[in-house]
């Protein structure tokens, strides 16, 4: 038995079992009640019949992520679907990689799988800021249905962008380490993406406003892996640094690595602070202090919003900020 | 523009711009260009076209974890969503968490959204292996869809079980422990799931090959949280032991902690080996030994597997066995 039997019986179009199993509005009680009995006398549920034709009312949200392996986006998805599922949407997952025109190919791909929502986890994807047309997928997307940006910020109709206030506790931390006596800080740093250029931001604003130069050498670029992060450390000859701000908890841990091999304590010698506040920090020793950018939170919020949203409530905020605290540890003496 | 114009513009049916976009043998050659010439001239893409209609003829698998946030977990699913996602298919994300019940609903509503496929990751689908009804609503989802168990076995039709080998790992371990003079090793797990069993077995087999006791007190369930397991040693007034066999990394961190705190050395006094080989294992000190079960590999020979058989090649294996190996790092000393 399927939808043109199911049709046939009840005299009508497939079209209209379609609709009747979709909930349609356009269709009359009196035809809607006809479809259902033969439905229900062939004992078939609107779900498994829909199944086969893909006609299925469920509702889909496309997540797109760079990479689902990092520790900060599957907690992100993990939110996500745990939350979404509550409300009777399903999670189509896709990863993207860094790379522009992957990530353009896999939004093309999600939107061309009915979904009813497209959720962009990772900063990767708000471009740099500079050249608007690379984001220009993101608004194309937008006008079929609504896009949700976690941690990214992209202007734009029906787009919904939450941002972590990444400028902001990377000021803090590094303030509190000029307050602690430190003179030469170094900003480590894995990416170019949105939020990376905040942190860095933040950095410097903090240096200039204590009146401390911003040093190139002291701006360094490395591979989010603990032993690469501490044999680049050890590598150079002249680098000297008494603390460190890094933008990944294994950047962190890197230089914690660093360190214990060079025979400098930490923090005395050296202060680190690391970010993503990930099970990394508990697990190096001493203990890491780390940003905890909050992504539960910010998963729990953002669900929130999409469901007020596709409730047709008007007036959704179209930017919010999601503060961070620094979860104080052993790394740290401010 | 809709299927609804398409139909009325070609002067067919709905059901057969169906049957064309979805590639339907059972349309005729004639009425095939005609239903194209019109979506070609209106400049809709089968995809996006059979997008508004939920006629999509992309291909999707059904991925169930107990939980994406879980390091494991989300490394087996980033392997398999980039590996489908090269031979055309969409990865639904779902987490039932470990309660009977849920698992089975998860299952059920995977089943209603058209999966083609589904992959099942965790050893706690496997059921104890004493009550074979636990484990009927995966040999119902069979009967429908093939079934793929990461870690995990479910005897039954269209069911394959790529199984690590868990039992052989374990008892590798505690004898180099033995070997190494360790007298009294514990065994710390979190779980109850298949996996955990073979581990046991493992750790139990050995000790008795050596002709030691196997001791109730020596084998303690603990919560995978580094700190609850450090503090969880320490409140035992008498434990004695000098190696520790863990199923995941985060209780043997916990049994480093431990370790520091007692003013105990690693591994001279209490050896420890983990379990997943996580990248908690290289950010502790001293680095763990863990055991990688290669979730990479075991996830790309199951999308082998996979695409193999709805080739419609036969003769594929229904039980696969995953080898691992031990990660030797700076807490063991054989």
């Amino acid at each position: 038995m399927n939808i043109y039997d199911v049709a046939k019986m009840a005299g009508v179009s497939i079209a209209t079992v379609s609709r009747v199993v979709n909930n349609s509005p356009k269709v009359s009680e009196k035809t809607k009640r006809k479809v259902m009995s033969v439905i229900e006398a062939a004992d078939y549920t609107p779900n498994v019949f829909a199944r086969g034709l893909g006609l299925d009312s469920m509702k889909s949200v496309g997540i797109l992520c760079p990479d689902i392996a990092d520790d900060y986006m599957s907690k992100a998805v993990a939110v996500l679907e745990k939350r979404l599922s509550e409300y009777g949407y399903n999670c189509i997952v896709s990863c993207s990689g860094v790379k522009a025109e992957n990530k353009e190919l896999q939004v093309k791909l999600l939107m061309s799988k009915r979904i009813d929502i497209l959720i962009m986890v990772g900063s990767v994807y708000s471009g740099d800021g500079e050249d608007a047309k690379e984001t220009d997928y993101i608004r194309e997307a937008a006008k079929t249905v609504p896009v949700f940006m976690l941690n990214g910020y992209v202007e734009g109709d029906n787009i919904y962008c939450f941002l972590c206030e990444d400028f902001k506790v990377v000021y803090e931390v590094t303030s509190g380490f000029i307050r602690r006596g430190k003179k030469r800080i170094l900003f480590l740093s894995d990416a170019y993406s949105y939020a990376a250029k905040q942190k860095m931001a933040g950095y410097e604003a903090a240096l200039i406003d204590a009146g401390y130069p911003v040093l190139g050498d002291l701006k360094l670029y490395c591979k989010n892996d603990i032993h690469y992060t501490r044999d680049m450390l050890l590598s150079y000859k002249n680098l000297q640094f008494d603390a460190v701000m890094a933008v990944e908890d294994g950047l962190a841990i890197g230089a914690i690595k660093y360190a214990r091999i060079r025979g400098l304590s930490v923090p005395e010698d050296i202060s680190v602070c690391g970010y993503n506040n990930s099970a990394l920090a508990i697990s190096c020793e001493p203990e890491l202090t780390s940003v905890n950018n909050h992504p539960c939170k910010m998963c729990n919020d953002a669900v929130d919003l999409m469901i007020r949203l596709v409730q047709g409530e008007r007036d959704i905020p179209k930017k919010i900020s999601v503060p961070c605290t620094i979860e104080k540890r052993c790394t740290t003496d401010f």
